[in-house]
């Protein structure tokens, strides 16, 4: 049993009433033989689509490891098909119920497929799932679900801005959480709720969003021990995890590359869900790092409370996914199909595929980029991305500004309040520097302050060590072509070199300009 | 050039960020051959699937009447495939671009599938199509889009309550227009208008949400000649009209039996944004009625800078709609599928589909229903919808409220204000105990009370006419099975005929009860 968790709910929440129809439908149940000239359903027979059908990858029991089968073999491996049709035989979701109108959680088989994945990898105590429409939406939902205009909400300091730049048009503010190479760090989440003063800065943050594995864009990866000391600041404090997981799947072995194709089963790192003994987290769940970007379908995980009022917003704005994605993963679960056992050797295969590439990557930069000394980057331990450390302070160019009697920084032009709070260092003008001198010898990569979570600067927790201070990262990926990776990080080496060579190009910063 | 109508946009809208990789993307094509370590995109080559292949009905120039054909043939009629593969070919979207992470709007090719249909139907000013997954979310989209709390919209007294539910949590008010055969009545719509009072009742409503063909759930269609007066209405008023539109293609020939198979092209009435010089139409499209509802894929057209506002919002909520709806409206109107011509066949070839569903439907209600005297209903022009109007003031427990000269109501159990625009009759109470009737005799038809547009009281036009005392509708569809259609009426017919003879049992209604 889960706790009463409805005062986090938002008050557009609170108000929506449900799909008006929703009584009928149930009054239209009130005998065995009624007949209806209710819904607007166009009929069946109607639909021009007799069968659709996927060929996919095989992954029975005799192929070892599916995925690089798949890859290696230029289209001939072997395949099987997820199909639907207008024929009805037993166990496959006839296409007659997929295409017609259905509900805001889901057909009720795809519910249960995504609920078998679910109860196999994080055994939740009393969950249920709603599908969406990826983790775009899934996530956006949530914000809407649980956030009022003013509500301030907490987040890893450098997040994905796609997602986390969204809800500020409805008026929550970021509060930014400390990361380091071990992503969120607790200490620093206890100290901004522990000293949060309501009056001056309002009701305190009651929801954290975050993701725990291979974190976009620092690819870090929650130890267990911090997500259980996470968990309990969630239960003193009061507030709502967001699990935002799309890279659950593709964890590593950590950096030792002789152990990675071992035969013990690799263990995945237990989820906040899997601790949720409250219902307090929203667990939300992708098919696009593991199947496909356009599948856009996923589902979230939550108290059965919740998951209501995540239905009541789905009817009332995206209605229900498409037919087309849950006839897939539908057809992928059921004993035509993959089964349970065939998408877990996918997943385990895909995971070797993707660590293999992490560790191509890895080593190109060890022996490219490392090797100047001028970065540096830890082994990723999960998802699909490497946060890379310049060195900037070896830059002859870097500049520490002196903070003067009263904590002002003198040459720095700001004013008030943010001049007290404003950057120490040119770190972001050299990193700018480098990132457009990288783009001219043809690499792109992402720099760090497009991930900047836009704090709400009033209540900010990292004041004291203004982010603009620790620009100096660029995110990399390993998930792109395999024969990319070396030409683009001696790329990145040659413009690290040069660039840390030269003590006079580039444009002028402010902060150089005034002789700090 | 349409003109410059920002001051439409939400705050929401106004102060939303653009998806900040967009900057980076644009970055990237700096050179030719730039090399990208920058999205984390899943590579092609992991994707499990090969192919998607959808069988479906074939419409080649010798198929005379496809959707006949398609229906009657138990499976067995001609059908073509619509498919993406990972191999590519000449004019077919390869499954590498469809199932990667794409543009808000669509991918360009599914966008150009549907602008190909928009521009052949409607020939729109100058307007850009974005990609939705359905009505549902195109108009639940529309109205973050165009409303701040607070904002009055207008929409058509009886609407789909699905849909005009859903802004209410957000602090959109509606103020309902009156409707009657012919749809939203544009004499009531410029009195609203004219007669706003902004210091009493707030900013003037600033959008109509209006279902211009079939509209839900009356059946009505505008006339062209309505449509321009309210044309004229929007542009003397400044509002934006949201044509909410999936019954277009679904128009029939008026009334006529024999002429219905005639071989006359049909003339799809002109729609509103056909209209559109200014920019302030916004249509919505869907697929569900035309093919399948689980299609989950429509489209906006718009004028472009509502379009780009549009863009900004999917890119912070559902993202872009799914590859496999994309793949099969691209490849329907490719070379190697339908082509707009074929769709044309189809199209035209389902009109008459539902025409002689309707034409059985009213046949049959004639015959069966409107003969008992009590019930009659007009021959809807387009959709899926019967509006049958109950001659309710025939009942014998019917009562009409006595108005006292200050207006009150004499034991209405109603205070304040409501108390004087209360109710004037028991129609609503007799009306539900005639649902219930019909439920306990195995019929479920949908009763007008839950689609009544919860308008704001306070500044209603109608208020004058409760809505209370015209509920005396049922909304009846033709779109279901055929073989229940007769049945239905039947039963319909006695449970009007007893309901009406009864003039004791039935739950006591309270105006009933005060002796009116």
């Amino acid at each position: 049993m889960s706790l009463d968790l409805s005062h986090h709910l938002s008050s557009e929440a609170r108000i929506r009433r449900p799909n008006p129809m929703k009584a009928i439908w149930r009054l239209a149940r009130r005998k065995a033989d009624m007949i209806s000239l209710a819904n607007g359903d166009p009929h069946f027979s109607l639909y021009p689509i007799r069968k659709v059908e996927f060929e996919v990858a095989s992954v029975g029991d005799n192929v070892d490891d599916p995925v690089a089968s798949w890859r290696l073999s230029g289209g001939s491996a072997p395949s099987q098909t997820f199909s639907s049709s207008t024929e009805s035989s037993p166990g496959k979701l006839p296409l007659k119920s997929a295409l017609q109108y259905s509900a805001g959680a889901g057909l009720p088989d795809a519910q249960r497929a995504v609920t078998e994945l679910t109860n196999y990898y994080h055994s939740p105590p009393d969950h249920i799932a709603t599908l969406t429409l990826g983790n775009g939406d899934g996530v956006a939902k949530l914000f809407r679900l649980l956030g009022d205009a003013g509500d301030h909400f907490l987040a890893d300091e450098f997040s994905f801005s796609s997602l986390t730049n969204a809800p500020l048009s409805h008026g929550i503010k970021w509060v930014s959480v400390k990361i380091d190479e071990g992503g969120l760090i607790p200490e620093n989440l206890k100290q901004i709720l522990a000293n949060w003063n309501v009056e001056s800065q309002g009701k305190r943050p009651h929801v954290l969003y975050t993701v725990p594995c291979g974190q976009n864009p620092t690819g870090s990866t929650l130890s267990l021990e911090r997500r259980q000391r996470i968990y309990e600041l969630a239960q003193r404090f009061d507030f709502i995890i967001i699990e935002d997981d799309p890279y659950y799947y593709l964890q590593y072995d950590p950096l030792d590359f002789d152990d990675a194709m071992s035969d013990a089963p690799f263990q995945y790192i237990p989820s906040f869900l899997s601790m949720d003994i409250d219902g307090r987290v929203m667990r939300v769940d992708s098919f696009s790092k593991i199947m496909a970007p356009g599948m856009r379908l996923g589902w979230i995980t939550s108290n059965p409370t919740f998951h209501e009022h995540l239905v009541h917003f789905t009817d009332s704005s995206t209605h229900h996914p498409h037919a087309f994605g849950q006839i897939f993963i539908t057809e992928m679960l059921s004993s035509a199909g993959w089964q349970l056992s065939g998408f877990d050797r996918w997943i385990r295969s895909l995971r070797l595929e993707y660590q293999r590439r992490r560790d191509i990557f890895m080593r190109a930069f060890l022996r490219d980029v490392a090797s100047t000394g001028l970065a540096t980057a830890d082994f990723p331990e999960a998802g699909m991305f490497v946060w890379i450390k310049v060195d900037i302070e070896k830059h002859p160019r870097f500049r520490r500004s002196i903070v003067g009697a009263q904590g002002d920084l003198a040459g720095v032009d700001q004013s008030g309040v943010s001049r007290c709070l404003g950057p120490k260092t040119n770190v972001a003008q050299l990193m700018e520097e480098l990132f457009e001198r990288c783009l001219d010898d043809g690499l792109v990569v992402m720099p760090a302050s497009i991930f900047v979570t836009p704090s709400d600067a009033k209540v900010s927790g990292s004041n004291d060590e203004p982010i603009e201070d620790r620009l100096n990262f660029m995110r990399a990926t390993f998930a792109g072509p395999e024969e990319t990776m070396e030409p683009a990080l001696r790329i990145l080496a040659n413009v690290l070199k040069n660039f840390f060579a030269d003590s006079s190009s580039g444009y002028d910063s402010p902060v150089a300009d005034n002789s700090l």
